[in-house]
């Protein structure tokens, strides 16, 4: 029988379940805060009645029904997975369409960050030279330019905080006219035109390949505002560099050629300065990966909590992961500001199922024993914890993959769940600052923009402690609230993108490369 | 009217067909050589008819039926797409196995490299430590140890040539239980054990990915031989580091358990020597990318003489890309060493046209108008010049992507064209070397085997004269025969696998990552 003060977790007050918090569980006997007796042994991460369920009631997690009850349950009683019944998977027919009003939240005035405005009026919260690719072949001397450019260039424009090279295994050998091909070629698009790039936009191609440059420079209309308004024949020349041109006798003048073309960009660049920008100015990239079952409890809420201070302060917030949200769709799609909204999130989830099922793939081993073991009853409750990253505001947009940004507050962008390929396209999709939670730990990190990591428990906060930025696990036990933990996240978010605040990736120079989604075959 | 003498190119002795090689076509009058007079002007790279051609009679190229003709065709006249008909497209069905008998081919005695043998009997043209990984999310990770290990170990491992990390995009966010799934990581545990990394696995992981790092010790059984016997106990202790571990107190001491365990395996592979081995351990790619209308006139027919050389010699080597190959299908049948090899073909290029119909991906665009102009009649014409790689051996076994090799002599392993990906693919396999033809031109280069790029136009040969190691353009221009182009390339091959001459990618450190073949969707 443990002797430790009893520390559990309920999220909404209308929830009639709460979340054990000691690692060892808590004995049967146990009183908790409210009175509630404990009849059994409840392991840690897992669930117990705050009232009596009868058989058929709902269970209440999230201030959201997660499933009913199969028998009556007694107040004190562990509510596992035996105890639960699914409920139907939700049906992407007849779904309620911004049918539950926003809740009124007040508008946060006087935040601000120090960043690089752009021609366009969007913001980047670095300088970078990024090198886009038009093709995978140039990849081997993208990297060799990169390490030049670093050496004998970069000294001396010292404005500029770094030259990225935006490797990728897209633009050849590839079914270049197959419907889902749009996917990648609008992402390495729109990935050039990420804000902390500043417009300069450089593409190293071969000459011979499928995706050929000048693509490059010229998305297709997306209602997306162009970066800087130029004459298309100098932007080509100014921006493309092929190695297969006849200019170029061999390799040594290939690599002079990248080089004075580098020079001419980083002479621009060097003349961006940080300004006063008004927090409305933050695109904020949120995911979640290795996640446990404290994700939805600490670290997912207090994210939650600061998307909806970013929203509040006129804000930009960007939530992904198709897969983790699917099985909730259901309560994201009455958050919709619109029926538009609505139904093109729907759109979404109906994409991804058929393109899961064209593989042949299966949902039936979500969650996995190691989510039940951690105390996820079943799929909703999953997906609940992942989508408390977005808050409470309401849903105004919807980006499909790759998609730029079209207007402020939170917005859906489509992305699979996958690490790197979210990142990716959030980051196309003009993110300018990605928050990453994760509760087994994972050293994530991004050249091309800042990432703060948020440990969902304090062991991996305490273990990791130079990889990880801050510790949501404080809420666990008690130390701090949600909001603490989101007010904080905010604050943490305004200097990062100030350049006052270096994350652990940067600091220790841990950077994983972008990865494209490419839906279409490989040929 | 062109002065110049005329140069043609006539593959087969049964060709009715010859290719113009003078970069400005030759002129109605010329006389060629066997004294057809041309009747009108022909492109370069366009062919003219060297007897006439009754309507509906063979036009044969490379030895084969590549149309027929659609109307009388003189002796001397323009053979275009125009009076070509295409051959119905190869079905699957019905197609003959196994009926040509190989031409009789004299075993080639006394030749020999100077490789590293393993203990499992495979041999090595380089000793690499190659680090593994289970799942993207360690890349970051890797990158900067790999860079540690260069700088701070191998310089007192003289015997070793480098470290290489093995980076991908695969392991989590991925439908590891799809169907295809067997595709990438049957390439992820074969490329461990390709012979250039001497039985030294040493896999760094995340923990909580899908893949976890021990299936990459513990392959499917595929009846390939193990790489050396040991006890999996003791395998994975001495192999697999998974960051998440909780001995490791952050970044720091994760960077020290990488470097002592890299040490371990250096240690190992430092006593490794070259001795002398029989060509017949040569396992050799071959790929081509970045064709031109040379390609199958040249370069590819000089690999394919080569090709007959290494079989002769009792070598291996592959030859690939699906896409490719599959108009000249009926071509290869016949070919198979056995009904069963020929069964396998057919499989392969069912298993490829479903994959391509799933994404609605289109071949009808196959020839380019670039191939066309450049005088590739159809898509026959354009596979021939692709097969002519595989020369004439009997094809002894057919690999599913990522198999590895359990025979010796001509392999079709089959592959997406994608360059890298073939790659990675082959790499998979078991090669120790890769031959690489290119008119365009490429900087393609692999840090794990070495890579011979060969030129199929002298122009390009010239130009890229530091990127080119082997011109095989003089083929056009008559300075040199197939088999003359031929024999320097196996020669050269012997001498690269040897380490006695460096091909350009490694001179100049031009490598490109490898690229996973993953058919399933990411989720």
């Amino acid at each position: 029988m443990s002797h430790e003060t009893p520390i559990t977790i309920k999220i909404q007050d209308s929830d009639n379940v709460a979340i054990v918090v000691n690692r060892a569980g808590l004995a049967a006997g146990t009183v908790l805060a409210d009175g509630t007796e404990l009849l059994e042994h409840v392991p840690a991460g897992h669930k117990v009645a705050l009232a009596a369920i009868p058989a058929g009631g709902n269970v209440l997690r999230y201030g959201e029904v997660i499933g009913h009850a199969i028998a009556d349950i007694a107040r004190g009683q562990w509510v596992n997975e035996h105890r639960v019944a699914l409920p139907t998977p939700p049906r992407l027919e007849d779904l309620p369409l911004a049918t539950r009003p926003a809740p009124e939240q007040e508008a946060l005035e006087g935040y601000t960050f120090e960043g690089y405005r752009n021609e366009d009026g969007s913001v980047g919260t670095r300088n970078i030279l990024g090198i886009s690719t038009s093709v995978q072949c140039v990849a081997g001397m993208t990297n060799y330019v990169v390490k030049r450019i670093r050496e004998e260039l970069l000294p001396r424009f010292p404005n500029v905080d770094d030259v990225v090279a935006l490797n990728h295994t897209y633009g050849c050998g590839v079914a270049i006219g197959a419907p889902a091909a749009i996917v990648p070629i609008r992402t390495l698009q729109n990935m050039a035109r990420n804000p902390n790039f500043g417009g300069e936009i450089m593409v190293i191609g071969l000459g011979c390949e499928k995706l050929q440059p000048t693509r490059l420079l010229r998305p297709e209309d997306d209602g997306a505002q162009p970066l800087k308004v130029v004459d298309p024949a100098e932007l080509e020349q100014d921006s493309i560099l092929s190695l297969q041109d006849e200019q170029f006798n061999g390799f040594g003048e290939m690599v002079e050629g990248i080089l004075a073309m580098a020079e001419r960009h980083l002479h621009k660049l060097n003349q961006r300065q940080r300004e006063t920008c008004p927090a409305s100015e933050l695109v904020v990239g949120m995911q979640c990966g290795g996640s446990d079952a404290f994700s939805g409890i600490t670290a997912n809420p207090a994210v939650g909590y600061a998307t909806d201070l970013i929203v509040r302060a006129g804000g930009s917030v960007m939530f992904s992961e198709v897969t983790e949200v699917r099985d909730a769709i259901h309560l994201l799609t009455p958050r919709a500001a619109t029926r538009e909204v609505g139904e093109a999130l729907i759109r979404e989830m109906e994409w991804y199922d058929n393109y899961l099922n064209m593989g042949q793939a299966d949902r039936s081993a979500n969650p996995s024993p190691g989510n039940k073991k951690g105390g996820l009853s079943n799929v909703v409750e999953k997906a609940l914890g992942s989508i408390a990253k977005s808050g409470t505001s309401p849903i105004v947009d919807v980006l499909s993959p790759g998609e730029r940004i079209r207007r402020r507050g939170l917005i859906f962008a489509a992305t699979p769940a996958s690490d790197f390929i979210c990142g990716t396209l959030q980051f196309a999709s003009g993110m300018n600052l990605q928050v990453f939670t994760t509760g087994r730990g994972t050293p994530y990190g991004l050249a091309v923009a800042p990432v703060i990591k948020v440990s969902t428990n304090s062991t991996l906060g305490n273990r990791w402690h130079d990889l990880i930025d801050l510790d949501a696990g404080r809420i666990a036990t008690g130390q701090a609230s949600i909001a603490d933990v989101g007010w904080e996240l905010f604050r943490l978010i305004l200097d990062v993108a100030s350049g006052r605040t270096q994350v652990a990736a940067d600091k220790l120079g841990l950077h994983n490369d972008l990865v494209l989604f490419n839906p279409a075959p490989v040929t």
